[in-house]
């Protein structure tokens, strides 16, 4: 039996100069939609649901008109005046793809390269993008992984506050130019990712969505806004606005992964958990589109098959794995970093990231996570910098430059799926920090405010603390492309010889006073140094394949390394 | 590696006259231990667990004394004066057990029975459910079922709204008297269940427990009162409290089954989920002590084996089977009954109980439950009357009479796990309705008016609806145990029948418009008239074996059963 809900939802062209307008909106008494400034009464189709063929085509503008009201449509495809402006018809089979031959990124190949589409160029589109794309090949990235795009208030932004959550950001192009880039990519042999946000919407659209239906309940809490709809009365139709986005963005974007941003704020107690549901339904559409979790959880069940109890996630963000390579590099024991701090949990990272599989958390005060060691290694997306890791901190400055090299090599040489931020590839020195273009009055103070709030406790920030809402901050946080040769040339090593490497299980030996580590994989062994001074590396025999300092020394009974280096041995 | 809070919480009697006091109460400053007067201050073991070796006796009173005010123990496994009486050191292991050829009972052999130990007899206590306990067993229960017994507010009640979740009531005898109880049933062959309440604890008991650490939290809500905190900041040792209070029910009281009251109230996303660590602690105690969940998820996961992602939960209450057949008999649809009211219902609850297995519940506005093909049909637990299903109606009125032999019928020769609710065996006419005894004033008013408001739609009851907190409430709820010696035989005769049937999945056919339902298991075939009128149900040839109404009658097509009965063919 197939449900109202569950035909396609919002405006579907056909092939006959219509459209099959379909909306839900429950709330509403008379539903219609407006075209060319007339408006076309839909057909009730039971459950809320709304319906009707009208003559149309793609390019026209749309309003749902509830009781009255015009609506931009909570499955728009096209906000091309933004997240209040009308809804634009999308055709989104109308674009000439060129990628027959591509065959996606097998997860075993993927190194993701992460890069917000307004801060990537100047241009800030797009369009901009794509001349980047062979660069980022040829250095040895397979797929692009872009921060949200979809429509979110104002001109910039993260993109975490998105409205329209299947509509392209219009800012950078609007979807046209999204299947441009896409199209570019796969010619240019690289995969792209997409950020998607399932867990809340911008609280600029909460109002207009609720005049449709229950989209949000009382039931669950997120840290950003109302919890979405996914277990509670009228919850079926909801479920479909977000599959129907994810199925979308796979189908008629040729995606070939979706990133699901804190799913550990994706609340649904019911027997079918929506975040098994979204993996199946986008594996249907595509086997080969990767599904990465941000999960906040250490819960193996996400990246786990549903035959075994798992949402059947593709892979999963490891933020233990970065947390416990940053406190070992920098030594900051800030907020979550205080749990972090010997070279033994890097160790255990090394085998899984799950550093937390059950053990206690001081920062959480209980115990965290699950063992996660019937996984594969790249189920695990590692990473050194991330728009969070960098955008988050008062100041969104990057890895200080001195611990960089061996920040790299650790993650590139990991046995998990690794994971670059914009600009690092070459030592970008430009910061990433956290701007917003809000547009309702109240959202921009409050976001300013909450941000001072955040900091506060760091009295050093109070007189630089950057504007979220200034475009200083946006400018700022662009990409300045000044390129450190050496920085790039050892990037481009480590990737290379990162395809030399066994997969499967990595081996570790530390020695906590010493502060050295070392990693087998097969034949070839990761030596690190994480003193401030040199250090002696014990190893069996073998040859400098690799070392981020040209002082590297091997000697009778193992590598001399100097301060925050590292080496690979065959 | 051991955490503080994992070693026995409580007062845990060692043997040389002394006890190992150990106290969780992050919240206190000081906490000390008093007996005969004398205040002894614990020892800080971290994590706020305090602990100390006192000397002391079986059988002592004792307060656990914070910052100066004494309070009962969270832990206490004995409340001679109640809730907020002292806790009294309880020696399990005094008791002489006579049950060491006893070998409990396996879940294919469970004919459970519920039963109220206040209502049950004139006097209300353990030790008067004795006598009783071998006539269950010659009439093939297998099993009792107790309703909650954990200390609650003051003299009688239902009792899901304890407190001391570890301390058998004191009213109906107290720990030494429920061990009696249980060692005479296992001398008369039958086993017992205990239901225990860990989703919340009665409000009375909110504030002292309060008073020692985060026991609740505000990350989630349930109906009753506030979520207890097993997944928020220093949820462990809550979680401990609740882990060791199921081990000790079983290990010290050797009971044969834990009912889990409402599990889907009890919240936890953590990658560790307490519903599996709890199967798991009560199967390492005693293997073959069942876990029975009361849950409203419709979720296969609870009966599922941990390594394809489940609970391992052995067996679940299954409403859905009542409810279809409830509707059937009696025409009802208030409330969740509006789901059902056809024969296709019952047919597909014949196969598994979950009527609602991904479909519409119109109740609940939204798709309810997931297949659950894949577990046995013993996983389920069925039953036309229980304490909810009776007890909880205005005025707690049982199966009307005409309809309850079919019901009877057709529970006793499911397929699945059937539960009797006391008196039914009989033909009780005895109400069960709503009783309890608040010692809090607002709580007492409280209970009252939302007794009221719950029944406020129904204008019919407005003069009649019991008072909860009246005493005539409660002895209106006993057994009156008069007899009607037709429905004695004809229970008697079901349970000697359902031996006989082969286990597997029954093979249902139905008539929707003449209202009878054929169910084959094996060489058997039940069938059921659910019209108000005679009528033949076709079958194939067979022998009357057994019939709910003397003038049930084989024809050449089938057998003609008079209005609401049915017969059993073979």
């Amino acid at each position: 039996m197939t449900y109202a809900w569950e035909r396609r939802l919002g405006a579907v062209p056909c092939d006959r100069g219509e459209a099959c307008f379909r909306v839900w909106a429950p709330r509403a008494r008379r539903v219609a939609v407006r075209l060319r400034g007339e408006d076309h009464t839909l057909e009730d189709a039971g459950h809320g649901v709304h319906e009707r063929l009208l003559p149309t085509s793609a390019g026209e503008d749309y309003w749902i008109v509830l009781d009255g009201t015009p609506l931009p449509d909570p499955c728009s495809r096209w906000q091309p005046a933004g997240i209040r402006g009308p809804s634009r018809v999308l055709d989104a089979r109308e674009f000439d793809w060129s990628d027959h031959d591509w065959s996606g990124v097998p997860l075993e190949d993927l190194v993701l390269y992460e890069l917000h589409v307004g801060a990537f160029t100047e241009e800030g589109t797009f369009g901009a993008v794509i001349p980047h794309l062979l660069g980022l090949r040829e250095l040895g990235v397979t797929a692009i992984e872009l921060m949200p795009v979809a429509e979110f208030p104002g001109q910039r932004g993260w993109g975490y506050d998105g409205v329209q959550i299947s509509a392209a950001f219009s800012g950078y192009g609007g979807p046209r130019d999204l299947q441009r880039l896409i199209d570019a990519a796969h010619a240019a042999r690289i995969g792209v990712v997409l950020d998607v946000v399932y867990n809340h919407v911008g609280a600029s659209g909460v109002k207009a969505m609720e005049a449709f239906g229950p989209y949000f309940t009382d039931k669950h809490k997120t840290p950003w806004g109302k919890a979405i709809n996914y277990d509670d009365e009228q919850c079926d139709p909801v479920r479909e606005w977000m599959l129907q986005s994810a199925e979308g963005w796979v189908r008629d974007f040729h995606l070939d992964g979706l990133r699901l941003d804190a799913i550990h704020a994706i609340h649904d107690e019911s027997a079918r958990p929506i975040l098994r549901e979204l993996a199946t339904r986008v594996h249907a559409v595509d086997p080969r589109a990767l599904v990465i979790a941000e999960s906040g959880l250490n819960d193996p069940k996400v990246i786990r098959p549903a035959d075994v109890g798992g949402y059947g996630h593709d892979t999963q963000w490891a933020d233990d794995f970065h947390h416990a390579l940053r406190v070992l590099l920098t030594g900051e024991r800030d907020g979550y970093y205080a749990d972090f701090g010997l070279l033994r949990d890097l160790a255990k990272a090394y085998r899984r990231p799950f550093a937390h599989d059950g053990t206690y958390s001081a920062y959480r005060r209980r115990r965290f996570g699950a063992p996660a060691g019937d996984r594969a290694p790249a189920q695990f997306v590692v990473f050194c910098q991330n728009h969070d890791q960098v955008g988050n901190r008062a100041l969104g400055d990057r890895l200080p430059v001195q611990v960089r090299a061996l920040a790299a090599f650790c993650v590139l040489l990991s046995p998990f799926t690794p994971m670059l931020f914009m600009g690092e590839e070459y030592g970008e020195q430009a910061p990433f920090q956290f701007f917003t273009d809000h547009i309702d009055v109240e959202i921009a103070r409050a976001t300013r405010e909450g941000r001072r709030h955040e900091f506060a406790r760091f009295a050093a920030y109070a007189g630089s603390l950057p504007d979220p809402q200034a475009s200083e901050t946006f400018m700022r946080s662009k990409l300045t492309r000044a390129r450190d040769p050496r920085v790039s040339a050892l990037y481009a090593e480590l990737l290379r010889v990162r395809r030399a490497l066994p997969a499967g299980d990595a081996d570790v030996a530390f020695d906590e006073a010493e502060r050295w580590l070392r990693v087998r994989r097969g034949q070839w062994q990761l030596l690190c140094n994480f003193a401030d001074a040199e250090t002696l590396v014990p190893c069996a025999d073998g040859q400098v394949v690799l070392a981020t300092h040209p002082a590297a020394q091997p000697e009778r009974d193992g590598v001399r390394l100097p301060a925050l280096a590292g080496a690979l041995m065959r």
